[in-house]
């Protein structure tokens, strides 16, 4: 773990480097007066799970996990056993960011590596997966695992989730979503209902990124595999002792529509971000900014710069720098990194 | 899980239906200022762990885990290997109440279990356990669990905790402390700084019961095991993204002072409680209330009327009800609870 | 391990001791001709599958491992989640002699023990099991593993394995027959084929204790358990490369009829010796003489006597000592072990 | 599972094709004789290690497993942790032929590929990925494995292993080597001795492959690792009962020196096979034949051709088709298929 020895601005550095939005903190506050049952026996989780099936639209068995790696991972124990592989994208949180957790989850699973522009899966490649002759010798695919808004912030249409979820599905294998950043996806046009309606079996709802505590739910759609969830999570460590402390920043966000109202201002800040790059440095976008994220093709020196600025910002594995909006980025904010970039460019 | 159709009080059903105490939710609200590093890298983070580190009065290695459920079960994973076992009382927690995330986390190790009075384990059959003869059929013992204070609400002293300490050191194995009420040991005369002095190798130091959020901390006093922990911990799902808000709660009550307060105030309410129905019912204590557990051997006729007058209680293996004080629990709570029970008895 | 530094007769230390019959090691030798594909996609595999679905009247998919731990493991994990119990009499082999497979191959599934006379499991303390009220924090019956003929050398009549199979099938769980010694109960009059009529999900069948060689075959009458098989037992290392010379001496056992054969012979034997002992010793017989196992309430000095006239044997968890004969134990060897204990006992 | 419709000459399918060498079986049925300790215990078994240990010049503690997968898999887990990667040529039998095996007995362990000609790992990127930055966020290096011979059939020489795994050692990470063939890298030259003097801290030393049953010897070079290996050999699965008949394969072959012999053969009979190609087809070697394996570069219609003419063999990853030669490949065998190839060469 590095610790940071003179004072660096993390507006930009994660969605993680912002605390809980105001809804969030209110309701945690509200929630904390008098006894309640605890392990999700009470009203407050109740209520946040409700909430989660409105967003999706759907009939759902809702759990309320201490961190999305962990929902994640055990999402993908559910969908696929140790001797078949999950196929996802080379850039998905689950293959690049979680240091084997559904492996450890999922003893021994395997991970197949699909690529595709800005973190969407490429349909033909999936194909040849799924079309591939099976052996005894390697892990066949047991499960498709998607991120929306994926991690170099597009968002998929409906239509594209469709093309890559209906051979999955016709193949008789499940199918994941990652959706930590399902409110930005969300706050682009994309219908969270559609969610269940294209046949995924286990959402992750990130709550977390969206201004919430540690906190993302599990939402399993395809009721056959809650059959002793609470078991299951409990020898995971993920059932919470005082659970209303996990649904309240949920239900905060959901029940007043900060969820998605926050991800629309962070999506604005990063468009916003994107617009004044494009007008005052010659540093091309590496992706398109459908949600909240901002890559920039920075050579070494001008990140040194902006980092020597006190900008907290990093280069991620396609090369590019990441910059991240949330629902606490301000327009002053956004407007001071440009004005940053702008000097870092001047200087080369 | 149970959705409860009518007002009950929980006051008394755990330590975890009480919510946070008043310094854990001021720090938490306080951490919510601004923009921080993610993962761990801030300062609330470290100051935290350096209350940890005051506290033990040892240079550890800390983290704050998500659930104490995990970080028993990590912990134990560090100490034994698959194919050895855990040697704990029966009644510890890691035996009885995590559906089996030792064996889950720690890939199949085994548990074998010790008895012993007031879920203290008994050093002689703790004896006979280190000296069996090895075979290559049956899980040789691995690491020692112990629960300071135990679950049936006793406080080892010093010596009894050296007498099983000791031999398990003889035989190079490793020594893990389930601190989840350490609180409540240390109000109760037991000094924290004996867990690193006697030999443990890692401790798990409850925040959640002491009236923090759902947050536990692993303690590593033997820095060999530290190595890439926070790779361990990523993929055990166990890294906060927002680490600030898993630490604050820990960091108001350690350095208010309020860790050890509240839990002697805990520990009063309970002594309390056992003294009124010692006074005032005929129901025997199960065990010595050494600290915030009140255990009564209650027929069931006389538990089913004290449940229906809406105090929440269950009956636990040994056969007796469950009583729990915690730092939400007022005199007036333990008052009325008493004289239900009273009510109850002469119904009877 | 122990290595032996005089001679010793191992006729009677285990099932194990024994080489191969003379019908398996034809059937090996004779495998031996000529180039075969691997990996189990030979003639010879083929045809020792058909007879083992024969043996068992059942369609059967059917599979041969290396190891009874590695096929009982594996089947288990096929049964039972992690977070669920396999549910068994305490001294079956999975929970005494494998140093925790089940946990290991099943990522930390548990073990539920059961009692009951000579291994056999009491149907009362499984209604126990089977009923008691489901709770998150411990894990809940996810199977049942039998033993036939048991540990202890007693065979179940179909009429109480019915006893038993019913109500799990009757609850949804799973059911593993272990029969490490199937061949010497259907010796005694059990009948191959009421394993798949009672309802028994996964057989394990025993080849190597019948005169075979490390091989047990893993049969699966639930057909829908068999998918991808072969790439689960491959990632458990259970594939073999030159599968032909596992299935070779099973094809010759079962061919000729050996199988049963052999196990008749050792049940007399068996028989033998317990008439014997009860002719011309004071030592008591520890269980019923049904199959291949005698047991004898040995004292410490008899047993030591025993051994020191070269006759290996051990105690074993009910205070017995076990006497196991196999198709190569001859009735001189009887005689002269019965010699033994009677001077054994003379001399006490 | 394939079966097979109509007669195929499986010659150079695989090494796995050919049966027992003449001198593994006999000493496999002179084995058989009277009765023997079990689990390891007898003398057999120990000169079978012995012999293990004058092959390598090493005082290591010897294993006899049923597979090279298992074995492989075992020692990865002993060398990496779950949190860790083991770092390999993306050729390597753990990467892409046993199904995940290291993932499953690691407990979720990550693979880190490697590329390089010929399968011999790239030394300058092995210095790439050892020399890193770490992260939490993604295993890092925690073993390397090696292949000698490659599964591209080439022999490393002792400078070229000595390149790889200094810079492994130094980083204070462990070695495994795969030595499935190891008795073919041998007999093109390689000294068996270099491999513990080289640093490796375990191998898996071929008997399979060498002519011997499904046996591979676990081979541990650093003692430390060893330590209740039984205890964790039998939870895997790995503990053979009759222990004498996966020893008395390996102990013929090596107490004779046949298991050089054989594979200088089988080196020659590759040899022959390159040469007669060269001579009589147009089809280029992808790879050098050091040792036993030889790779052509056959078209689609005549890889056809030679399979309609009863040879099987087949296509791998690197598109090339695979023949493999054993102890038991004849000279008519290879000018056979020579011819079968110069015809299907001539039909184009």
């Amino acid at each position: 773990m590095r610790r940071y020895t003179r004072p660096m601005r993390y507006d930009f550095a994660s969605d993680n480097t912002a605390g809980l939005a105001p809804e969030a903190m209110e309701a945690l506050v509200r929630a904390n007066a008098g006894f309640a049952p605890s392990y999700g026996g009470d009203e407050i989780t109740a209520r946040a799970a409700d909430q989660v099936r409105e967003l999706t639209q759907a009939d759902a068995e809702v759990r309320f996990l201490f961190s999305g790696t962990a929902a994640n991972a055990i999402a993908l124990s559910m969908l696929c056993r140790p001797f078949e592989a999950v196929v996802a994208h080379e850039a998905g949180h689950i293959m690049a960011d979680e240091n084997g957790a559904p492996g450890f989850f999922g003893h021994g699973l395997g991970l197949t590596r699909l690529t595709g522009a800005s973190g969407k899966a490429d349909p033909a490649e999936l194909k040849v997966v799924l079309d591939a002759p099976e052996t005894g010798h390697r892990q066949p695919p047991g499960a498709l695992s998607l991120t929306q808004a994926t991690e170099y912030g597009a968002v998929y249409a409906a239509e594209e989730l469709r093309h890559l979820i209906e051979p999955t599905k016709a193949k008789g294998l499940g199918v994941h979503l990652d959706g930590a950043r399902l409110a930005n996806a969300a706050a682009a046009g994309f219908d969270p209902a559609d969610v269940a309606r294209l046949g995924v079996d286990i959402l992750v709802l990130g709550i977390a990124k969206a201004g919430g505590l540690c906190v993302d739910a599990l939402v399993l759609f395809d009721k056959r595999l809650s059959r002793r969830i609470d078991n299951r999570l409990k020898q995971a460590g993920q059932i919470a002792s005082k659970a209303r402390f996990l649904a309240a920043p949920a239900l905060g966000l959901l029940e007043s529509g900060a969820w998605i109202g926050h991800a629309a201002h962070a999506n604005r800040m990063a468009k916003r971000l994107a617009e004044r790059v494009a007008a005052t440095t010659p540093f091309a976008l590496a992706h398109p900014v459908d949600a909240n994220l901002v890559f920039l093709r920075l050579p070494g020196a001008a990140h040194a710069r902006v980092m020597e600025a006190g900008w907290a910002c990093h280069r991620v594995d396609d090369g590019s720098v990441r910059f991240v909006c949330s629902w606490a980025t301000t327009e002053e904010a956004v407007d001071a990194l440009a004005a940053a970039l702008a000097r870092a460019a001047q200087a080369a």
